[in-house]
């Protein structure tokens, strides 16, 4: 009993001893400022309709990835950024060149499908055995799908905050080994998405190790929906003809723009969003949207008389979609220099360009923060935006940086349509709303401005890698 | 003067002489039963999913051209139909092959396009020049497009009527051939579509006499912005590579299911649908909808303990996407074997599968029948149903029927979202509401059934073909 008392005075008086990190209140004047700013500003619209219109789709490693460094290269030092360079990102090159997939016989029609990423090319005419969810395909048999494709129906939930993508890209990720296991040719599953359009969703997909790679494809939701109505008739055979692979390696970069800090220029505050895209759309919400906010927002604290305390960094991430290559070369490259500790807050947008409606952050000591975060939050109030203490985490390409221990910034985008259009060729300008947009602006130019004028740290703790 | 007064009193005596067509209390009765019936009953959403599943797309002179003739043969037996006959339909074959369009040079990237049906093949590469509107393609110089691509990029509207397909269907019949006018290798146009998905809206298009046909193609709503954007930073220069073409003609069929009429089987009401749809989507809304309502009509009229007093015929029509050939066969046959006069009165549900919210008649002599569709509007009005005195015409399948002095009738279904799916992959039994469905089929049912009890006619009055 005595033990335990004294452990909590212990813990309380560590608690109290511990300094609050604090924003100074005409840091927070100017923040009110940045806010209105950023939402009467067209910089992002701006910064995303270029993107999309002249570079367009942008895989990694495709001939338009070169073009989406250049572009990026240039637009930071046409919006004002003091230092714009650029880091090596090497990876695996995968392909996609055609597509197609047939029913056979008394039914047959043409169905629209899509590859997924890292998918061996194959041209097969099998059996389709359908399954309700991986679970299902999991409790199958080993061997029970020889010669067939299997084929799993799951049915993807839609939500605002994104939770019904963890049981849908597990299908994706999760589903050509467990159908390797029981014996199948092929894969096939009902897209990882909420709309109902002929729009297939890909997606990286891996392979299991001591498994031969089949090929593997996402059907739109449509079409999964008339290939069960198929099945419920009898048996249905496929003909699932794909052309696409690995195709050796390629050096893409992370580009980066900086707003150079006036008192402690190496530490930085990191934004940003991932320059890459699948190759099915333009990657407008995925990720031309948290590209353009980012750099929009260090855009108008560059426009700022005095530039802020710490250095502001906009980082466009390389090859997100295949593996968060970028992610973790940015913070490789900061842990071979021993800058991680000078990697004070990262936030990315990678959720679309629907509205914010959550703030947190997070580190491994994130008690000395709660203040400023608070302080955060009450800038962001007015933007239709609450501090949910407890929730949240890093963004894709963040997770690395916080993996060694960095402190992340969380700003909740409303993801209700996300999966509508998420790695599918609807992922187009058309479907950003300019006015949501600008809030997002607005939340990432008064984030990154209090974290870079904030009087301490956000909890940020260099570890080895997990 | 005393002329004028002799005629207006003869013309006076002629309305008063003119028997009303009048529909028997216990026809009404019935119909009321029927009404209730048919909102609770599946057949024609069941319809609908038999057609667009097992046959899926049905392009006219396609391979499932003839499972669409063997499917509606069977479906009519199953449904209790007591006679069920075809009747030939020759018409030329238009094949889609392959379709691709690719900006070429700094902005590279993929456009998605479909041929409009009619379209040669052709394999062009051409700097694109933009017109917003048909007008403004007509107004442009002759040769001023030597070696060009012509892209009119005008924005259909929404509207519950369909008012919009109006001048957007004009770009895609008459835009070609002003393109040719001007001197241009190919013709491009946006959609004549409301929605914004990547799903180009196709249709047949014709060239007029004496011109040499150039590919023409629709893109996406969504591509027709990216294209606009791009053509506002500067020249661009399109790769369109069409692989589609007429290849001799084929025989397919109106297929015909009739209820005989118990007193005047000769007398024939006339409901249908068309049987083919383009070959992008199932044919859903496009007009799976429109014989699965007619179908079901049908159906449930033959349930009942007798049969009405004339027959009521369903024609599935053959290819009307391409120029009404079926609509025409079925007239011109009618015309043949003298039975124009027997034909009472026809409507075709060809507008999706929106609730019927108007409701009229039609035909060279329409006094007679006021009474009687203002009884049967009565009947219709609490499914929502209004009657839209001066309002309405035929079907495109009635039209030709019309022509030739037939009556029609006008159930006008709401399509404000029609043009989202019209002629696109996106025209899939999902986007049918089965409500709605069994709300269109009570008001044909209530429709056929009372035009069948009527004592009267409905104003047909055979002439020569306009």
């Amino acid at each position: 009993m005595r033990r335990l008392a004294l452990a909590v005075a212990a813990a309380l008086a560590c608690a109290s001893a511990s300094a609050q990190t604090v924003i100074p209140q005409p840091a927070i004047d100017t923040a009110v400022q940045l806010r209105q700013q950023a939402l009467a500003d067209a910089t992002g619209w701006q910064v995303v309709e270029s993107l999309t219109t002249e570079v367009g789709p942008r895989m990694a490693g495709s001939e338009a990835d070169a073009r989406a460094v250049a572009w990026a290269e240039e637009k930071f030092v046409q919006l004002g950024f003091d230092r714009v360079w650029t880091e090596p990102v090497t990876f695996p090159k995968w392909e996609r060149r055609s597509e197609s997939a047939h029913v056979l016989g008394a039914h047959a029609q043409p169905l629209h499908i899509t590859a997924l990423g890292g998918s061996p090319a194959g041209n097969i005419e099998a059996e389709v055995v359908r399954f309700a969810s991986l679970a299902e395909l999991q409790a199958a048999p080993a061997g029970s799908l020889a010669g067939k494709i299997a084929f799993i129906d799951y049915q993807m939930v839609a939500a605002r905050d994104g939770s019904g993508y963890g049981p849908g890209s597990a299908v994706r990720s999760k589903g050509p080994s467990e159908a390797i296991r029981k014996g199948a040719v092929g894969f096939i599953m009902r897209s990882a998405g909420t709309d109902s359009h002929r729009v297939p969703h890909t997606g990286i997909t891996r392979f299991d190790e001591g498994l031969t790679p089949i090929p593997a494809a996402a059907l739109s939701v449509p079409d999964a929906g008339q290939l069960a109505r198929l099945l419920a008739r009898g048996p249905v055979r496929l003909a699932l003809a794909l052309d696409c692979g690995w195709d050796g390696s390629y050096t893409s970069h992370n580009v980066i723009g900086q707003i150079t800090g006036s008192e402690r220029p190496d530490e930085v505050v990191v934004i940003g969003g991932h320059l890459d895209s699948w190759d099915l759309g333009t990657g407008a919400v995925d990720d031309g949207a948290g590209v353009a906010i980012t750099m929009a927002a260090g855009h108008l604290i560059g426009k700022l008389p005095t530039a802020p305390k710490r250095s502001i960094r906009v980082v466009a991430f390389a090859n997100e979609e295949q593996g968060l290559w970028g992610g973790k070369a940015y913070a490789a490259a900061r842990a071979a220099a021993g800058e991680l500790d000078r990697q004070v807050i990262a936030a990315e947008s990678d959720f679309g360009a629907g509205r914010i409606y959550a703030f947190n952050t997070g580190s491994p000591a994130p008690e000395g923060s709660r203040q400023a975060t608070a302080q955060i939050a009450q800038v962001l109030a007015p933007l239709g935006i609450a501090l949910a203490e407890g929730q949240g985490g890093p963004g894709p390409d963040i997770s690395p940086l916080a993996a060694r221990g960095g402190a992340w910034g969380w700003l909740a985008q409303d993801g209700s349509d996300y999966f509508h259009l998420h790695h599918t060729a609807d992922d187009t300008l058309d479907k950003i709303d300019p006015a949501a947009l600008a809030q997002n602006v607005a939340a990432y130019t008064v984030f990154a401005w209090l974290a870079a004028e904030a009087d301490g740290d956000f909890g940020t703790a260099p570890k080895a890698q997990d």
